[in-house]
């Protein structure tokens, strides 16, 4: 694609402060992705990281609980930095995409705050608590996005929802109540893909019924969505054109409600989002 | 000395903020000196650091004059969370010395905001951007202290100063105009230090007429203060009882004006340090 084609909306509900950096665990994993950084085995922060501000943190008395590598943490001090001083998160995330050679544009769904909450047994718990410091062990009643309803899509995510050059819409493979239900759960933003001049596509984050990582398949049960392709597709609903979903589960593709495409959605190396990528291209470019 | 009996009221005038972090750098270096942490050849910052924040900050931009490490970030960032919050230079930097399993306590000699301003030809310019980013080049045509006019001494450096059973004030062989002068402009200071019930012992930082390090000699001169022992011992005036001089000067000890005591004031290595410190105490002891 050619350079600036691409806009990227990120989940800003797992945002959170952490000894008073400002993190965005989704928008820095594009960002470190797309720019090679990322360490591909750990799955968050950079590649050949050290620990040693944390080491120093510890002993000092401060939270450990979460992980600040000695590089990441310049994104997040600049970060702090750029939105006290009134950069909005949009301007940062997009022009450190840029200063990272990214040719894609890198925007959060909003820049005001929502907070991702987890409501477990133990109560009210901040996206990151539920995730990190707990790994997921909380049996969740319910997630809700704090401050969404105040909240205001980016003017450069309407912008490119609006373009009427847009070919495509494809909503990733992530957890729908997790983490692209943040986004939707910003007013205005659910209307803006639906008006747009393009289709929609969702890939499907199961294969044969299973949650390639994470908790999602116990997470969408707990909030009533069947934990299958046709709950995904039900609860999508007429905000998509159309679902991708494994070639293991083609024999689903004639019940799901919503066209059906079938392809390969596993993603282990960089050949298999590669292939994925291309397909998806492949089926906006009417291929 | 047993715990708790030695005070260390520590200059603030060169804090400054960087990356959105505060920073002390006097308190910071007395810190890590007593609890050995410091680099001991570098002179500032830890021993055995890392500099992969700096080089991950540079390559994103952000500014590389003022090198931070990633040991040292965690204590920054541990203060910028504290004083947000609502804690007090004061507490934070006494809990920091306590952690460290530092027997002295260390305070600030004010919790309000003083900084240290050096005027040079090329405009007015924060103590650390002429120390450290401009490496001390300016010519000096001045020092003054922003803020210290509406500052109060630390309760805690109050209650210390009038402590009856005060054996002894010390002020150390630092730059005079530059890292005293900010301490004894913090209205009170002066008459706190002047109606102790213990005598006050300067320490002159000049031997031979030079400065073991640092422009101290230049400045004291820009500011009109005598550049030799003289100097030092008018500058400070009635504000002391005796200046102690090095054995090299020991010629002089009849003209300054003050009681001169001679002893070896240079400190080139930790047994220098000690024998000092002992000489500081007999002193104070009528030894």
């Amino acid at each position: 694609m050619p350079p600036g084609a691409l806009t990227i909306i990120g989940n800003t509900g797992d945002d959170f402060e952490h000894c008073g950096l400002p993190i965005s665990p989704d928008l820095d994993t594009i960002c470190y992705t797309l720019s090679g950084l990322a360490d591909p085995v750990r799955g968050w922060g950079r590649a050949g990281e050290s620990w040693n501000f944390m080491d120093a943190l510890a002993t000092l008395g401060g939270p450990d609980w979460f992980s600040l590598g000695d590089r990441d943490l310049a994104l997040h001090v600049l970060r702090a930095e750029a939105l006290r001083s009134g950069t909005s998160l949009s301007e940062f995330t997009s022009a450190l995409a840029a200063r990272l050679g990214i040719a894609a544009t890198i925007l959060p769904m909003s820049d005001d705050r929502v907070r991702t909450i987890v409501d477990c047994d133990e109560g009210a718990l901040a996206f990151q608590d539920y995730f990190v410091r707990l790994r997921c062990a909380p049996a969740v009643r319910g997630v809700r996005f704090d401050g969404a309803d105040n909240a205001r899509p980016g003017a450069r995510v309407l912008a490119a929802l609006a373009d009427p050059g847009l070919a495509g819409i494809v909503i990733c493979p992530s957890n729908p109540v997790l983490s692209i239900a943040p986004i939707l759960a910003v007013p205005g933003m659910a209307d803006a893909i639906r008006n747009a001049a393009a289709p929609v596509l969702a890939i499907s984050p199961l294969i044969g019924g299973k949650a390639v990582k994470g908790p999602t398949r116990q997470i969408m049960q707990t909030m009533g969505v069947g934990a299958d392709n046709a709950g995904v597709a039900a609860w999508y609903g007429d905000l998509i054109d159309a679902l991708a979903i494994d070639r293991a589960d083609a024999a689903q593709a004639a019940d799901l409600g919503v066209p059906a495409l079938v392809t390969e959605t596993l993603m282990n190396t960089d050949a298999d989002k590669l292939r994925l990528a291309h397909w998806v291209l492949d089926y906006f470019n009417g291929g």
